[in-house]
C-alpha cells in the first residue's frame, strides 16, 4: 500500500501526510488536533510564540486529540541590527504608517531568547513530534529531545542541508521545493540560490540520505501526493491546502486571497521578515522591492513590519499584510481538515487505481 | 498501463516520451533517431537552422528511422535593435572579445526571416510532429499544417499560455516548469513572472485544457516520469537527460559540465541571448548580471554573444560558454538514448509495481 512508508512506520500516524506548521496564527489547536484526528500529522507553527503560549497550545491540542502532533520550532541565527538600514527602511514604510495612523517601532521581537525554554517545553510536554526550521538544533538540545524519544524533523532546501540534517541526527527530512508558500527554510549558502523545484528536488534529496523524505512545495491534492510518493518521498507536508480549511486560524481576507489567486500571483519576498518568503504579490511586495538591498536582517524587518501587517489585515486590506502562499493556489479548497484529509486520501487512491 | 496515454494514442508513439528540442547542436540527427527507434519521440531543434540545413537534418532523419520524429520551431517576436543597449553591452563585454582575441560584431542573425520558410520545408517534408517554442503560429501557418495532418505541440509556461494554445487549435500543450534547462517559452507577460514549478505547473494545466498535457522541467528518470504521469500529464518531455547522450551532439565539455554539477549550480539569465534561459553558473553569467538592465532584445543580444560562446567552447572554455541546464542535474547519466529509453522505462514500472 502507498500508505504505509518509513514515515508512517516511525511516527506512528496513519497517512504520510504532515501539515505544515504556519506561524502566525494559521496553525490554530483546532485546525492541528483535526488534522491528527483524522490520520494526519498536524503541526503547531510555534516560531513567534513565547514558552507560555505555546505552553497553553500544546495542552489545548491534548484535549482535542489523542493522536500524533508535531510542534515546529524556529533554530535563531545571529543577525545584525544595522541601524543604517532600520533608518532607511523605516523612511521607505513612512507612508504605510502614515496611511494606517502607526508610529514606527524599531524595536526587536525577542525570538532568539525563546529557543531554550521552547525546548524545555516540549520536553516537559513530551510532544511527539518536533520539527525545525531555519537550521539545525544545537547538539544538546537533540539529546535532550531524543531522551524522551520525540522524533525530529529537520528542513532542508538543497542536497547539502538535507545531508547536513542527516549527519546531526534528525529522524526525517523534509524536502522544501521552490513552489512553497511562507519562509525558505534555507540556513547554508544564499537563500536566493537554493530555489530547487519541488521536482528536482525530491529524488535529488532521496538519492542523497537513508532517512525517510518528506516532500514539500506545491502539493495540493491527490495527484501531487501520489507524484511525490513516486519521486521517492516516505511523505508529504501541504501547507497552502490547510491554509483555507475551515479550523485554520488564517485572516478571512488571507484564505480568500489564497482561494482566488492564480499559479502566477505569488512572489518571492524578503520585504515583510528580512528572510525570503512566497507569498501572494500586493501593493507592499511590490512597492517595496526597490529596497531589498536595505532590507535589514531577520527578524529585525519582521519586527520591523509587524505593527503595518496586523492593522493592515484589522483593515480588511489585503495589500500591505502578508498572504504566504505556495504557487498551487487554483487547487486550494475551502473544507474541513477532516474532508480535506479524506477527499486527498480517495484522490490519492484513484490516482493509482487508474494507472495499474 | 501507465503508458497508454492520450499522447501515445494520437501520435503513434509508444511510449509517452519526447526528448526535448535543444536548438545549437545537442539535437544530431543520430539522438532524434535513435529517440524515436526506441519508442519515444526524438526532436529536431531547429530554431537557429537556415531553410537548407533544416532539409538536409530531415532527410538524414528520415534515412536513420521510420518512426515519427518532431522538428521544432521559433515563433518569432518583435523585437528593438537599441543601438544604446548594443553599445553598452558590446562595452561590459570587451574583456571578453580581448581575452578571446574576438572583433566583436553587431549584426543580428536573420532568424525571423526563417519562419515562414520552415514552415514550408516541414509541409514539403511532411514532418509528422511539429513543436513551436515563444508562441503561437499563425493561423495560416496552423491550417497549411493540418492540411498535412501534422501534429502540432505547442509550449506554455503558465495556465494561460495553455489556454491559448488551445484555443488556437494546438493539439498537444506543452508545459514548461521552473526546473527546466534552456529558454523559456514564456510568451504572454513578464517571463520572471512566469517562473512557476513543475509540481505546481503540471495540475493546474491540466485542469484547465482539454488537449493532452506534456510535463516538462526537471524530469530525469523513471520516478519523475512516473511523477508527471500522477499528477495529470500524459507525457513528459526530457532535455537535460537526453542532452549527455552518447548521440548527443552537445559539446563533450557541455556534457561534462552537466554530468559533475549540482542541483544548485544552475542559474536563470537573460545574458546570453536576450531572453531568460537556465543554465550552470560561470563566469560570464555571474559578471554578466549586473548589465541586466542594458542586455538588448532577443535575438539581438543571441548575435551579440555568439562569437564570445563558439570561440570559448572551440577552446574547451566552460566559463564563456552557454550551458544550458535543468536543475535535475544530478540524476544525469552518460548512456546512448537506447540504453536511457530502455532504463526509463523500466523504472517506470519499478515505481508504478512497488506501489500496488
Amino acid at each position: 500500500m502507498w500508505n504505509k512508508t518509513k514515515l508512517t512506520k516511525e511516527t506512528g500516524i496513519e497517512y504520510p501526510l504532515i501539515q505544515a506548521p504556519m506561524a502566525g496564527g494559521p496553525t490554530s489547536p483546532e485546525l492541528v488536533s483535526a488534522v491528527s484526528n483524522a490520520g494526519g500529522l498536524g503541526s503547531l507553527g510555534a516560531g513567534y510564540m513565547d514558552p507560555g503560549e505555546l505552553e497553553e497550545k500544546i495542552i489545548q491540542i491534548r484535549k482535542l486529540t489523542d493522536n500524533p502532533f508535531a510542534v515546529n520550532l524556529f533554530v535563531p541565527s545571529e543577525y545584525e541590527y544595522d541601524t543604517q538600514k532600520v533608518k532607511k527602511i523605516l523612511e521607505a514604510m513612512t507612508p504605510y504608517f502614515q496611511e494606517l495612523k502607526l508610529s514606527p517601532d524599531s524595536d526587536v521581537e525577542p525570538l532568539k531568547d525563546y529557543y531554550r525554554d521552547h525546548i524545555e517545553v516540549i520536553v516537559k510536554n513530551e510532544v511527539p513530534v518536533v520539527s525545525f526550521t531555519f537550521g539545525v538544533p544545537d547538539s544538546s538540545s537533540i539529546r535532550r529531545l531524543r531522551s524522551k524519544d520525540i522524533i525530529l524533523l529537520g528542513t532542508s532546501t538543497t542536497v547539502e542541508e538535507a545531508i547536513d540534517l542527516e549527519s546531526k541526527g534528525l529522524d526525517v527530512i523534509v524536502a522544501q521545493g521552490y513552489e512553497a508558500g511562507g519562509h525558505r527554510g534555507s540556513y547554508l549558502g544564499d537563500s536566493t540560490e537554493s530555489l530547487i523545484g519541488t521536482f528536482s528536488l525530491i529524488p535529488q534529496v532521496v538519492d542523497n540520505v537513508s532517512r525517510p523524505v518528506v516532500a514539500s512545495g506545491g502539493i495540493m491534492d491527490g495527484r501531487g501526493i501520489a507524484g511525490a510518493i513516486c519521486l521517492g518521498a516516505s511523505g508529504v507536508q501541504m501547507g497552502t491546502a490547510f491554509l483555507t480549511c475551515t479550523e485554520s486560524g488564517a485572516q478571512e481576507i488571507h484564505k480568500n486571497s489564497v482561494l482566488t489567486s492564480r499559479e502566477v500571483d505569488t512572489v518571492l519576498t524578503k520585504m515583510f521578515s528580512g528572510k525570503l518568503a512566497r507569498g501572494i504579490r500586493n501593493r507592499f511586495t511590490t512597492e517595496m522591492e526597490k529596497f531589498a538591498s536595505v532590507v535589514p536582517d531577520y527578524p529585525v524587518q519582521n519586527s520591523l513590519t509587524r505593527g503595518i501587517r496586523k492593522e493592515s489585515a484589522n483593515k480588511r486590506n489585503p495589500e500591505l499584510m502578508s498572504l504566504w502562499s505556495g504557487q498551487g493556489v487554483r487547487l486550494s479548497r475551502s473544507l474541513s481538515a477532516q474532508q480535506l484529509v479524506n477527499t486527498l486520501i480517495d484522490e490519492v487512491n484513484q490516482v493509482f487505481n487508474s494507472i495499474k
